[in-house]
């Protein structure tokens, strides 16, 4: 790809400038070990400076990337992630490649191509499921991988770290529950994503200590998408015993709560108390500002960064399974119950 | 950073694999050209296949990647253009490496230096004014560049990409005045950034098609936040002639006229409607769904990605500088006024 560039400075330039000869320069080019460590740095340094490219267009030096690897980028959830990763990355001096593999086998067969042609020290996988195969070739090409919000429960061997889902969904109803609220709504996530059970268990925690049952009624399983969220407000705010309050398991499903609310006409939070999870920027532009559990998604994308980068350089880690706090953060879409 | 791998495969074995001498795989791995095409193809294939790695972690092909540069990784309007430039690349077997500069000379230093040792391929820029140092910084190690919704006009020899920002603004005011409205409000976007003044001047040539003329009054500017647009409208809703209708240079500052028109009892659209710029995927999601100017983000970034591989390639361009169109979104947030 580099056919059309001229090269526009010489081994032999490079070689006068730090003072050393021109094999020397060749040695360093093509990774030999036999050269004094501060030549090396110093012959380096001067062909980053003077941009020598060799033919071919391969880097005259550690390509110094990780890879992060998402599903889809289709949601402002993923850019808090990269902005987490890319920080700490860049702070170590490291490039962050994004690539959407789309779930799909060829998406990722071709990742995993890429990934070895360009030589990236390291991997961190967002919400998938590593399969076996996909962990094997990791392995075969010496690629450590981190998990981040794994979708299931990966082997050992392989970091993860996520949110303390269930503590969550505790302080959300906790919250609701405070107010005065007893008939409590709730709109779950996907079941087959590790997240959604503990938020839901959470929410069943809150109101048992608090002397109340979760009504089956009250209890709809969402996907994470607006629409999940809208179509199970509009069914439970349908029913005769309608919920005073609904707790949604993202912030994406909270919204498409609101939009129920108001095309039945009800007043948020005054006629209906609405929580969130996940505090995209999104949920403090809404209106009424989103009440909702802070998912502490870019801290969780430099750990994963951070903790990559140590096993790159083959340090140990304390715990290979984090979870960062969750916290609530009360806004204007709740309030005591009107009735 | 690779010391800890264990190579567990040699040349000799990919030699033997290959059929060729281990010479000729050496050839390959230095980049030398005296290896016929195929032979080269097939060795490089089994480098890959076996991960491959010589000491000192160096990719042995060509790194195959483009830089993707934002000021700030701090808005779902990044994912859109993420999204788009990491479809493309991919597609042609390109990594995309993201970072954002902050606008700090430090980052955009060492975000140079680390392009250089990456050796990546292109760079674009997101949204940045390409000051004259940078430019003859990327030049001199040959990457080109391309730019993304360019905050200035740069300099003739590099391609940009943008939106009809014109024709945008001009079409949400047509919209609210086929609607009935004549007292409309408009909060303009930062005035230094090259977007905002397009859309301004649509605003106005659509009023004054209409025989209306632009009351400064109904004219605030922001500075693309959520606050600023919050405090415009809470400025123009509190005039005695208060606007039927505002439009918002984005979303985002839309989404604080809403919350303006909310916390003075005005609901939207019956007392107010409201049209914004960008329709990122909280326009749909927001209640009401807002009417707003599609951008088209993710095209914007896939031709971003493509036009760079292009020049890559060392292919000419048909045109440098290219507006790609907007078109209006009809919603829920515009209906005819109520006065």
């Amino acid at each position: 790809m580099t056919e059309t560039r001229t090269q526009n400075v010489t081994i032999a330039a490079i070689a006068a400038e730090a003072g050393v000869s021109v094999p020397t320069v060749s040695r360093v080019l093509n990774g030999r070990s036999d050269v004094a460590p501060h030549t090396r740095e110093r012959v380096e340094q001067l062909l980053r400076h003077h941009g020598y490219r060799r033919r071919g267009g391969r880097p005259t030096t550690s390509a110094r990337l990780i890879d992060l690897v998402f599903n889809d980028l289709d949601s402002p959830w993923a850019v808090e992630i990269i902005r987490g990763v890319e920080g700490a990355a860049h702070a170590e001096g490291v490039g962050t490649v994004v690539t959407a593999i789309h779930r799909r086998a060829s998406d990722t067969r071709s990742w995993l191509d890429n990934l070895a042609g360009r030589a990236s020290d390291g991997a961190i996988l967002v919400s998938s499921q590593l399969d076996p195969a996909l962990g094997a070739e990791l392995q075969r090409l010496h690629v450590p991988a981190v998990m981040i919000d794994p979708a299931g429960v990966p082997a050992l061997d392989v970091p993860t770290i996520g949110a303390t889902n269930w503590s969550g969904g505790l302080s959300a109803t906790e919250h609701l529950i405070g107010l005065g609220h007893r008939r409590i709504g709730v709109v779950a996530g996907t079941p087959t994503l590790l997240c959604s059970r503990p938020r839901l268990d959470g929410h069943r925690a809150a109101l048992e200590s608090a002397g109340l049952t979760l009504d089956p009624e009250l209890v709809v399983v969402g996907d994470f998408s607006h629409e999940s969220g809208f179509q199970a407000a509009t069914t439970m705010l349908a029913l005769e015993d309608r919920p005073t309050a609904i707790v949604a398991a993202n912030d994406q499903m909270a919204f498409g709560v609101y939009e129920a609310a108001r095309r039945r006409g009800l007043r948020v939070p005054e006629e209906l108390s609405v929580v969130g999870f996940d505090d995209l920027p999104g949920a403090e532009w809404s209106s009424p500002p989103l009440t909702t559990v802070h998912q502490p998604l870019s801290e969780m994308g430099a750990l994963g960064a951070r903790t990559v980068l140590r096993l790159v350089r083959g340090e140990a880690l304390d715990v290979p399974r984090l979870e960062l706090a969750t916290r609530l953060v009360v806004r204007e879409s709740t309030a005591p119950p009107s009735r």
